[in-house]
């Protein structure tokens, strides 16, 4: 975890408190269940949640200095809860395995993690969708393999991200449902010492749903799953912060990354404005998608289980998910307050001198009664005086001044061929189909 | 692709035939909606199907040959079409780009494929069903970290791996309709030349859904999914193998892969039968997971599009579907002809004397009022003998002969805490959570 | 392997029929070194080499049929090979394992490999080289974020990726080195049924170095080391093809990828030449990069081997090395024929209206008294005029018309410090460094 | 970076305060030529070393407090060290950018880890060679796949790794050579303001090589090569951990990480010791692989840089070095520790009944004139008899109560065949090629 890429509150879920908190959550409920069944007294499962009632702090340095002795976590937490509640404690964890605790605990944390980022996928979606639809029918080129193509709108840019971060927030959902699950099963997975009914009351509980089949761990193929999602996911910021940088680029100058009006620029060049998040974005996305290998690796454990996950995923639980909502808290910072140049949108579409439109013009000959052949080197003939003249002269006047051309079709016929309107027509059945 | 790994129906969706097949189905089912808007004749539609309904030959090394005159593979297409068709095919493809076809080719190869992988599956599930059944009471030792835990049964080692299996199933579906998408939208995406409902039209014939927003192409965040829900899949195929490695080992030899009874091993040592299936299978999974990050890398593409896509589509496409369905396929026989040997299993059980069951002797202890640190010094010591003879002599036996116990439970306590059936007594609930 | 990337000469070392040509090779070499110590008879070496003198043809169809009945590919090709020598070939093969055949010729295919990509570098190289040369003064804007800052050479991002090549060039001399091999040493290394001077012998007939100690196989760390090599070289080759893309991009267009003066563009828009054969090697170095997890994946291999790696070798093996063949000369090709436009290189650094020299002007100020206050203040008032006029009008103007520019510098030390030579008055020494 | 698995020395390269202090070191360097070149005064940079020589405190607090404001860190930690030394440090930095300062900063970061991995290896060497040689004859079966092969020695295990990570010495010292390069030549690499001498002495003073081209930056391929260094690295580690895992299996159990002699192992199952240092050393393996991508995803910057490298870097500068570093420590103390039990492996060795001698027998009874078929057919029935006894039986006894073999062999002729000696005669061979 790097603190500059961190938030709080995403980074509070994977605190030793807060780790410590949802442990003792789980013993609690656990302890409440084994009461239900009697094998353990109703009285032992009250002491615990009477003590919690306190509100109790959590002595991370005093579970860890135990710890340092037992050598084993969570006997640690266990005797230090004992020592806070007393004689009645000794009945939690009955029956229980260390990882039915871990694993479930991580669950919730994931589970948490998801919330966040599902919350801050919202976020951005709202910010795409009202700069989609302020620049709905804002023209700018359109670009395929970096040279210009046909006219889009920029807001049409911004609905194809949010449709894109829409499919994120689905797949993030699904990812959720994936590692939302509760263990209580024992060393091996078979119950041997604990009723899975107490399994059924810790999960209803914490909001998990029960695991169906587990060894002594929850299988890893689960969170595989869910890192995986976060890659694609942070494959897509990466897609939307390149079309930023791309934009704010010197001779392009689209849009930009945002500066308040009195900010200096770097030293005396008032140019000097770098998409600095952006590129930033680009970094992380690479960290996120680093982490989906290792998370791969974890699912094939040795039989019951072995412990080559647990390490992994001390650094890829915080790592990805704190990653993540960073990157997406910032992305919808920079699309929020984007300086978006209409002007300069339209200045390099013009740049080419109408060339984006000697299509539509080649056609409207053909349709004239020229011939494909003839047209076709007219226009060219015409296009390449543009091309040549690097945009200072303008198709449009050129083929005015052309009798072959004029010959064909009147000059309205010709600047109608140079509508912009005409690719835009289609514009509101996308959005329709985006934003319903 | 490596022939050797490949299975001839998944190979068959990839061959330069089945595309040209698809990209004529894709152009037909255009041409009729556009015959259907009046833009062109009903008459060119009627043609091409007319054709196609003679079941012709594609003629792969002619388009080819065309190809390489015209340096574009869309176009040599059409070409050879309109030599097959005759006049009428010179209304196909009228306001379509070219990756209209190939993207929503693309997407009806990965949907076929997901079809076979879905059937295997299927076919993977039904086998691993079974051999739980067969062995759900078939006890064997669970292992954490390589090492003897508690009994489980091999059957719940099947519905383990079933229940992974099935969850992969669910992940392919979704995976399947993430990439089932049409796009017939133009050069940059805004149907500027062709009507939205052609695509419509196409869509619906191709059992394919609508892509909502495209700009050239189809947005690469889908296939980014695809792929990463592949690599998880593989995983899960390395983790039942190594599981078949594990217990095909010479000092474990609880399971191993088929061998005919003839079947010579190699040269005199008859203990000389490897686990190359499934050894095999591990690799095969590092394949298909090394697939995953170059599909995550193809997301950010440059504006409304840039091909650097394409190469690796061609490469993964073909090669990461082909391994999965190969390797799918080979687990499925794995497994479905898997040598058990439950004597074995039993054995290696006993091996340590029945150490696995000291925790219960300790309870037993505890509950018949023998202080906790008494008991475990009983035990332990107890334990200690039976370790150091290496399995040779029995805890049981051992603790029948020890003062200190029989003072406190009777033969018969004795042996009921080694009795199996106290691990196995949940069996039933996990395999009713597992099969229903 | 994708047939479109690949190139005849790397995909020969990759056939059957060169695998088992080199197979021979080890079997006779070794031969003749056992007949050397007396295990076997001169005259069954001597027939091996008479026979393989008669240059015959390898009957690939011959040896997979007899495969299909011995299951095994080493046993296959001996018997092939027996049935064309006669009976002194029963002596071949004495005391080896099929993994000394096996390991000693991927040895030899990935050094073979590396020798292609070695030239294919020199080739590389050279062509950068001579670029560098031609363009060693040819200005252009430097860009930091793809923002403007201060003039560079275009012979610099030449000469750049020249010493980048070279590092790639001793990288992969360093690679081939470790793959190249030769273990003779039997079932597990010990060299229980054969004498190691015959390892010796093949390695030195071969041009490889010993094993030192092996186990059943060459150890796997050597071969991850060499596709992380070529991971690395590929990423080379995309930060070059990356930097064409941009250089060809409409608004930047300082260089583009060759195209022959007749060459139509798309239809009737001549600027529309996309940058295709660098967007396709940033999709083949994704491909290159993507193989380097397995290769590391491959490295931790059960005890004295298992077959694991095999798989994943009879993909990598081929795809990594063909595909980075095809990249490096498709690179060099692109390099070799760039259009470079040197007039569109000033036009951009002119864009600016000259705001990239505003530093030194402030530098200049500062130098001649205006406090260094005052000084930010004059020149960022013209330069923000310069900045809103898009580059029509000039600083150098503007200075020159300012009354507190003017009172401190002469209109000669004005201009002065728009002198580009300022820049890339250590270009020579740079180019020293580089070239020698 | 996860606090459990860092150790202080790599973890304070990593801190601000050590950044700072290489930050000052560079800065006062640079002062001091361009002193020399009469730029600066000589003051300037004696104030600077003057100060330097109090050793005083890095006010890590107070610089971040002047980079909330400033937004900068290079010009945060100039302003604190001007407040500190006063009127002279106005001139440090002149004509640099701050990549030289960031860049170099990381040189020396890197060469300073890489000295310590080496160390970190040294030690690790020098373990593997005390435990090979303690253990050069200690006779151990040999496995591939899993399965009995033939007699190996535990010292020929050791004398593997050592081999291995000898070669990842190299490796590493390679790389640090590769990443260890200085560059101080400005905003685009130009040396516009600064004369290259700058970059030499600083080089000089720091132990670095003078980069020969860079552009703001040095080139990524350095950086991806280092990483990838790593991650082969990390892979070997990886490696050695599987073996003794497998080894340290409940069925093997040939070798353990150690446990103090009064050490409890879980409750009272005293052989529950779980080789949980190796399975978390396999889970740092995957980690530091993980990171191999985005280093190389790095590459490829924009131009002459963007700054998408930095965030990486940020993450898998301090957890590549500091996790391989933890690793390399920890599996170091494993084998120094290791308990290693040579009967345990003549028992396992035995187990197979002597099977693993069956080929010697083979070829024996072929020597004294059996035929191939009668002899294979002799020794096979043997062989199933002793297989189907689970190693009950004993090879050698049966052969020689078979009248068949008898009257081809003696019963010493019989034994001989099983000689340990007969495949370890080579190993001091083997030990001379690794050891030297």
């Amino acid at each position: 975890m790097v603190p500059r890429y961190a938030r709080a509150e995403m980074t509070a879920i994977w605190s030793p408190e807060q780790r410590f908190r949802i442990w003792f959550e789980i013993e609690a409920h656990a302890t409440e269940a084994l009461a239900d069944l009697g094998v353990v007294p109703k009285a032992a499962a009250q002491a615990l949640w009477d003590w919690w009632a306190t509100n109790p702090a959590i002595d991370v340095p005093a579970i860890d200095a135990i710890e340092a002795v037992t050598k084993h976590d969570v006997i640690a937490f266990l005797t230090w809860v004992a020592e806070q509640v007393g004689d009645q404690a000794r009945f939690m964890h009955q029956g229980m395995t260390s990882s039915d605790v871990l694993d479930t605990c991580l669950a919730v944390q994931l589970a948490r993690a998801s919330d966040i980022l599902i919350a801050d996928l919202d976020k951005l979606l709202e910010v795409l969708k009202r700069r989609a639809i302020e620049h709905k029918m804002t023209p700018a080129i359109g670009r395929s393999h970096g040279i210009h193509a046909e006219p889009v709108t920029f807001g049409l840019k911004m609905a194809e991200a949010y449709a894109e971060f829409d499919r994120a927030r689905k797949r993030l959902i699904a990812a959720r449902e994936d590692v939302a699950t509760c263990a209580i099963s024992g060393a091996v997975g078979t119950f041997a010492n604990i009723d899975p009914a107490v399994e059924a009351h810790v999960a209803a509980r914490l909001g998990l749903t029960v695991e169906p089949v587990s060894t002594q761990v929850i299988p890893r193929d689960r969170h595989a799953m869910f890192f995986a999602t976060l890659g694609v996911i942070a494959s897509s910021i990466e897609r939307l912060a390149t079309e930023v940088r791309h934009l704010q680029r010197t001779e392009v100058l689209e849009a930009e990354e945002y500066f308040s009006p009195g900010q200096k620029g770097s030293s005396a060049m008032p140019h000097k404005r770098n998409p600095v998040l952006t590129e930033n974005l680009t970094g992380l996305a690479r960290m996120v998608r680093g982490y989906v290998t290792p998370a791969l690796e974890n699912v094939a454990l040795w039989h019951e289980r072995d412990i080559s996950h647990s390490s992994v995923e001390r650094y890829i639980g915080p790592d990805a998910t704190i990653t993540l909502d960073f990157a997406l808290a910032r992305l919808t910072g920079v699309i929020d307050k984007l300086l978006v140049y209409p002007e300069r949108m339209q200045k390099n579409m013009d740049r080419m001198g109408g060339l984006i439109h000697s299509q539509r013009v080649l056609l409207a000959l053909t349709q004239a009664g020229v011939s494909r052949e003839d047209a076709y080197a007219i226009v060219q003939r015409n296009a390449m005086k543009v091309w040549e003249s690097d945009g200072a002269l303008s198709l449009m006047e050129l083929l005015k001044a052309d009798p072959e051309v004029t010959a064909a079709l009147s000059p309205q016929e010709i600047e109608d061929r140079f509508d912009l309107g005409y690719h835009l027509k289609h514009v509101d059945t996308i959005f329709a189909r985006v934003f319903g």
